[in-house]
């Protein structure tokens, strides 16, 4: 690992680093907040519990970082902080011919790619998985209990990653996310080249299928606002509210009033979901 | 006013507006957060005080707005927030022949300037003081309790528009402000073009110069970086002090250890900030 950047914030710090990923086959750009007691601050260091936040169509691992506002919260919970990259970059990496902004470099949609040429570079559901939370937890002072959340497609990617693997993550929330991928433009458009046609093979990467079929249930938290432009086309969080009904899967969904698309409405409620994690990533120490 | 953009945020609102500057000679944006309580949200509406932030160089209304992390507390103390850009734009607006950062576009420097071919756009410092603020005053549900803030460049606007108005504004506050810019390499490439090369003009815009001549003494808090790249070739606040001992100004420097240049620190402390102007902005009511 390669450390890129450094800062100091809310008494903790933020820092990227680079590394190699086999699963991506190139180099990913990560960035991380650990909190000042997992540095040590004022006395010894404690290992402390990491928050996978997955950002959403065009973003990278600072969007979060520099706007979100959470390290307030986060640095006094003691809860660290981790933002992957949203797809594979680089010269070999291939990219949408239009360069649309819904497909391919940072639209990664958080699955593994099997179709040419995207199979090759699109693994972020492996590289995330398999590659950055081992690392993460080899790499730094933190402990394995892990949460996740995202918004957008980092929410459906929240969504995804976190009813695949219940027993990883503690929790799962997401900020206006993809519901239900392969009913909607952004989801099929996706899917249909990272997967190929078979919409058979779309299920295992989207939300509303998953958690019709969870074995186990664990905690979920969404925020979706009124306002938001891409509500009714892309993101259909009523979709997934039917299914978990019918399920008897418990999630919380709150409608926010006048809210939209933006980093405005996650700093305005990532308060409440770092709490709600924190329930959930410190329970029973 | 043209009303660019909207964002619900924390309750409130984030907004952007273009309007004509007589003052500049060109189309001017800024950018706003009105309070909820200035939107009349579940009772009557209050009018408000206002805090301007001056940004640094190279930036725009937006920097702020998108990564200081001000809402929370702005929202719960009934502040709107009022983020200028930081220089004229436009066609017909000369920039730096180099294209350099630290001079002409994004970098005007709050003052008025003298000489060709700046002086007919470059008048940042009429701008904001008697364009700005009565049209904030006009437009928005605000009251006349106005403070002033800003980063490096900005902080050094804060400074001098504040110490030479100290009946328009109740407190000044910055971060990593240029304290001394006739005596550092930023100010004297900016003064010497739009001000011209008697450095005796310069005076009205210097920071340090002004405390020493000031009659009225309003609260002034700063913070700054330990590790601040520019802290001594640029920004100099141990000039500021020793004229503040000299001139028996209290003045408030708080030296934050590990601290950098950027809005990473502006999030850590901005809440005290916030607070401390507060304390003024709502004194007497």
């Amino acid at each position: 690992m390669k450390k890129l950047s450094s800062n100091k914030v809310f008494g903790g710090e933020h820092a990227q680093y680079s590394h190699y990923s086999d699963a991506n086959k190139c180099e990913m750009t990560f960035a991380i907040f650990l909190p000042p007691i997992a540095l040590g601050k004022g006395k010894e260091a404690q290992r402390v519990p990491v928050l996978y936040w997955l950002s959403g169509l065009t973003c990278n691992d600072q969007n979060f970082m520099q706007k979100a506002g959470a390290f307030r919260a986060a640095a006094e919970l003691g809860i660290a902080i981790v933002s992957p990259d949203t797809s594979p970059r680089g010269e070999d990496v291939p990219d949408d011919p239009d360069s649309a902004y819904d497909f391919g470099l940072g639209a990664g949609f958080y699955l593994n790619a099997t179709q040419a040429p995207w199979s090759t570079h699109f693994n972020m559901y492996d590289y995330i998985l398999n590659e950055l939370l081992p690392g993460v937890q080899q790499s730094f002072f933190v402990n394995k209990n892990s949460a996740i959340s995202g918004q957008s497609m980092g929410g459906h990617g929240a969504l995804i990653i976190g009813l695949k693997n219940p027993d990883v993550f503690t929790s799962i929330s997401a900020f206006s996310p993809i519901c239900n991928p392969v009913n909607c433009a952004w989801g099929q458009k996706a899917f249909t080249h990272y997967l190929g046609d078979d919409q058979q093979t779309w299920l295992q990467y989207d939300a509303c299928h998953l958690l019709q079929n969870a074995s186990k249930h664990i905690p979920i938290l969404i925020d979706q606002g009124t306002d938001d432009n891409f509500l009714e086309d892309q993101l259909q969080p009523n979709n997934l509210i039917k299914v978990a009904q019918m399920s008897d899967y418990h999630l919380t969904l709150n409608m926010r009033s006048g809210y939209d698309h933006s980093y405005f409405f996650i700093s305005s409620f990532i308060d409440e979901h770092l709490y709600f994690h924190a329930t959930r990533l410190f329970a029973g120490e």
